[in-house]
């Protein structure tokens, strides 16, 4: 792209508001000096994080409002107040006007969902979006999705994240022909899970250019087994926290076990290289960044309690779905998908 | 109890048969003198096995079949090809009878329980059985269930769940008065989940001896921030699976790490016992052992790659799940909670 990519900020979202949204700016910028940012919230605030950062200043412009959306607020709660008048709404509204080509907050998940869902609206051939995450694995990077957008899809919902997934894995992680698995259980005979078992029947037969490899487990995800994978928002969110908790849970056993002895403590100053790598992997800021797909607009979400560092690695994923066009390659899969399936369509025309 | 425990043994299930589960079996009993074994299977295998074990041989009668329920068999396969004469169905039998206190097996989990419900049936006042197991956490172990058994279970059924853990937490846990807390998510306002919320509202006005705390996510789980995380099937089945897969993650990143440099390879072999320290701690075999609650008789199901040590671990929670009466105190607590829902139990009693 020649134009400048233009990013909107809620410069309020997030457990430290503009101290680090703005920081995280100006970190971004250093990489891709052409970008241009829609800084939204509380000018006074932002003006004085702005002082420390001459060069951001310079292709900012500030747009006051005195409305934040709170991070324990109820979506109800954030769009009764919220809607029209707070950095967040003001934020999605740049991208809906077109006066932005992504926006990027680190407010809470549920109310930046709600609104983004109001203001941007969910695309052509979409029924419900969805969260979609880069998630690290044995073998590299997969995307996963849903993370907590939507509870209990419907097979034709499933193959619609099928696609978004496989579109952002070309944008993001670079690869051609991404491999994508429907997440399922093993243990009993498949049963009440009609919806997997249809979605896996309809991404075969759909003739779209995906590389399906099936079902897949729980531990899957881990192995990298397939590049995205894909599954409903309740047990997407709950693998993503499950996975989150035990890392932690690990490090927490390594830490006490490294402080159990004078021996131990030495082979643990010795082996700093490696601990410090191994918390580089976990690391979250680095695969930080939620994207919403499915809805006319791009809109990353970043982790609530991140640092500058991790609010750069967000927009820094965003940049890579606007280079790639994400939005047109999933509405032309999609639209390719519909023409496929003639009934799940004249239902949705209905 | 000053009667003998008696257990029913599936010596062919697992992925090694008579091999391991005669092993298990004499490893079980140097802890506990007093056993006595019901060994099904082919008894030539068996009785190769039990030469190496004089002390078991003395405790142990030999049930011989020729069937077995193989590893890659489908619940309806098994039940067509093993009902009433595989060794997975008549250690079954064996409790159903009375001639045992528990049956376990390392056969495949679908298999087993379809078994399982053929054969004993599901307890009175309880619609569909669930898995258990315990999970290891930052503050001890936890009771997780269900782990696959039942996808997609209702209110009730839920609260079943909670009783049967609970009762659980006591058995094997020791624990008192256990946390019970409902597996749920936090992203979305809560939609879709009704009976999760349902299930949250039963257990309040049960008027049961449960500690109930209400929500939990998946990262609360490897914190232990509840002794008892109740959830369907499906999720449950995806977060076992997706820590187990997290563990093993963290593990290979963590060897790679290690073996960087020559100072992290000497780091780590000062260091190597807090790795082995790590190793214990996240052994599968400590925690092998799934527990089939809500039917009439005591079924354990151990891994199917699992070793000696993980076979007589399972069989160590079966025992404690004995000595506790654990069927007794389910059945009394699910008749209490039926007694304070008269509506459920009309409906239940139809």
């Amino acid at each position: 792209m020649n134009q400048p990519i233009r990013i909107s900020v809620d410069a309020m979202g997030g457990d430290f508001g503009p101290e680090v949204t703005i920081a995280g700016c100006a970190l971004i910028l250093e990489r891709y000096p052409s970008l241009r940012f829609l800084l939204h919230g509380d000018s006074g605030a932002i003006d004085g994080e702005l002082a420390k950062f001459e060069a951001l200043k310079a292709v900012s412009s500030v747009h006051h409002t005195d409305v934040v959306v709170r991070m324990d607020d109820k979506p109800s709660q954030a769009l009764r107040h919220g809607r029209r008048r707070s950095s967040m709404w003001l934020a999605l509204e740049s991208v809906r006007h077109g006066d932005a080509d992504f926006a990027v907050s680190a407010g809470n998940t549920g109310a930046l969902m709600a609104m983004a869902k109001f203001c941007l609206k969910t695309m052509a051939n979409v029924e419900r979006p969805a969260i979609a995450a880069i998630w690290p694995t044995v073998r590299g990077e997969s995307v996963v999705l849903d993370l907590g957008a939507t509870i209990g899809a419907e097979a034709g919902q499933l193959v619609d994240f099928a696609v978004m997934g496989a579109a952002m894995a070309k944008a993001v992680l670079g690869l051609e022909n991404p491999t994508v698995g429907l997440l399922n259980i093993g243990v009993e005979e498949v049963k009440g899970l009609d919806e997997i078992k249809t979605a896996a029947s309809l991404i075969r037969d759909s003739g779209l250019d995906i590389d399906f490899r099936g079902f897949v487990e729980g531990d899957d995800i881990g192995k990298g087994t397939v590049d995205v994978v894909v599954t409903e928002g309740f047990s997407g969110n709950i693998a993503l926290k499950t996975a989150e908790g035990t890392a932690k849970q690990i490090s927490s056993y390594l830490r006490a076990a490294m402080s159990r002895s004078l021996l131990t403590r030495i082979g643990g100053f010795l082996a700093r290289g490696a601990f410090d790598e191994l918390k580089a992997r976990l690391d979250p800021r680095r695969s930080n960044g939620g994207v919403f797909l499915g809805l006319n607009g791009i809109v990353m979400k970043s982790h609530g309690g991140t640092d500058a560092e991790g609010f750069a690695a967000s927009m820094d994923i965003g940049l890579d779905v606007v280079r790639y066009s994400l939005l047109e390659h999933i509405a032309r899969d999609l639209e390719k998908f519909r023409n496929t399936r003639p009934v799940a369509a004249a239902v949705t025309q209905e």
